[in-house]
């Protein structure tokens, strides 16, 4: 049980466990210091596991984890802590708890795995709020941290400024950017502009060894002006799923456009590799799930559509944060820079 | 002077005069029943027209008013009130607060016109915040009101009801949609999910006789789920700027995957019609700009870098208002709806 342990909910997702499975196998195939827990029902686990390909040497870093429950989509996010104390998410954060893994995946209900990676991994002191940081692919080609976008509502000020100092832990550590540049999202560049709270952020980051530059406004989001921007997790929210359906939304229409006679399926056919470069600079599953930031472990939370390759990613962007003891860090950091009062 | 009259601020914008006097002759050629007031430098303007094409017959529904200011973009929003009194925006205004004008239309500074509409042609009885509502392209092919994207910060409750109501009547009289379907922008579908103020938006929308949906997210904005999307100016201002950003981002992205080769580049050209169709689904300068509701008069404010088109554009949205008489309506329905107490 050497090299870095990674909790797997191998149960959450639309797909689960086809495509926890595969991206777990690709996963343990890439990266030789890997070892997984893949945490689920036994009598649905063992049997796929020979069908998923995982040979012997494998197996050998991995382990089936029981739990008996899912949460649905349809359960509240706090049902971990009840009627659900034995569904695999809940096991996967407790193994986190216990030691025995240094992190946790999950591509399941969105709220669960933050409740169970909050409540049960626990937070970090002087933390009150863990941030969903999306890590979102700016038209520098370059990734632009986004965070709280985990629906965080009526944010405080200092809450802010902890997304932003983790947030900037994260790019800094993580991504390998140096001395990343960090923003408050706001209505206008100017200092005056924005509403109290972000005012008070910025007053706050102001007097912090961040190299903070300002309020960063909606198109900053993607022109790649700013490495992490922070905002409370209302906008966020709203943003993350607006840009969601607008992406989607314009490469549909943008498809519909070539089918429209023979001489644009010919186009199309044509464009189809420089077309399929074009989307994966898009593609939320190259980054492959959001860190939650600010507990006691590593939590990588995907999209529950997420395919193989997107689990994979997680379990890689797991395996970095584990390597770059992203907790520790943040600790520090939010010690060092946030002194409680 | 019958007809329906406008003041167009013929300064105001990135390329005017030209590409304001180039959109108002396109205007006039087009709606025979329409009256412009072309507000501006006397000493630019006149000498312009002749190079712009207005005929005799179309100078016969055509007045230059002098105004010897312009706001730039450097300038405050609050500078028409004093420094910037002769500005052009400013005049526009003063033309429909004399009723001489029925509405205005302007392409320079947003938050100028939002000052002048507001404090020159003045707040309906009962209206706190007038609110700016951008008509956004969705995937069904139909419009989708959001509002207030004009930087309203710390929204009460109330406000936010009453954007909902006022977008209701634009969708409704304006844009023509049937009981149109109106929702507040939140973090979650279900009725708890949002902050103390969506919430208390939304159980006083509930007892209003309009086709209030419940809670709408992100996504909705684009999907066509609802006809009109009330949020607080901080979240629509950042929606607005965050997706105009990356539905450019996408569009450049793709133009740069057609220059890829010989053979891309030949695609492109092939698909080039269906293209120019697909972008103009997305075309900002079809609704040619966005509706200031809550003043009393119509005031259409458009982006800075608006060409011709858009200008032409937004002179029709004027227009259409002032035929539906859009500022009565909402008056009748605000008195009606949200009995001030």
């Amino acid at each position: 049980m050497d090299g870095h342990r990674i909790a797997l909910d191998a149960m959450g997702g639309d797909h689960a466990p086809h495509v926890t499975l595969q991206g777990a196998r690709e996963a343990l195939e890439a990266w030789p210091g890997l070892f997984l827990y893949l945490v689920g029902d036994e009598a649905v686990l063992r049997p796929a596991l020979a069908k998923h390909g995982f040979s012997a040497a494998l197996l050998a870093r991995a382990e089936v984890v029981h739990a008996s429950q899912v949460v649905s989509m349809e359960d509240k996010a706090t049902s971990i802590l009840k009627e659900k104390k034995d569904s695999s998410i809940r096991i996967a954060a407790q193994l986190v708890r216990e030691g025995k893994a240094h992190g946790m995946v999950s591509m399941g209900h969105t709220g669960a795995a933050m409740v169970a990676s909050s409540l049960v991994i626990g937070k970090l002191e002087g933390v009150d709020r863990p941030a969903l940081a999306s890590v979102m692919p700016n038209t520098q080609g370059g990734p632009t941290v986004l965070l709280d976008v985990g629906a965080n509502v009526d944010c405080r000020a200092d809450h802010i400024a902890q997304f932003a100092v983790m947030g900037s832990v994260y790019a800094e550590e993580v991504l390998g950017l140096e001395r990343p540049r960090v923003g408050i999202l706001s209505v206008g560049e100017e200092d005056g502009k924005g509403t109290d709270v972000t005012k008070d952020a910025s007053a706050m980051l102001r007097e912090l060894e961040i190299r903070f530059e300002g309020n960063a406004e909606g198109r900053d989001i993607w022109n790649g002006n700013f490495d992490v921007i922070a905002c409370d997790g209302f906008v966020g929210n709203v943003v993350l799923k607006s840009s969601e359906a607008l992406a989607e939304g314009i490469i549909g229409g943008l498809k519909d456009s070539f089918m429209e006679s023979a001489i644009t399926k010919l186009a199309g056919l044509m464009a189809r590799p420089a077309l399929r470069r074009f989307k994966q600079r898009l593609d939320y599953t190259e980054y492959g799930g959001a860190p939650l930031l600010g507990v006691k472990g590593v939590s990588i939370i995907g999209h529950g559509r997420s395919d193989h390759k997107a689990v994979r990613n997680a379990i890689r962007a797991a395996l970095r944060a584990v390597e770059h003891r992203l907790h520790e860090r943040i600790q520090e950091r939010v010690a060092q820079l946030l002194p409680q009062d």
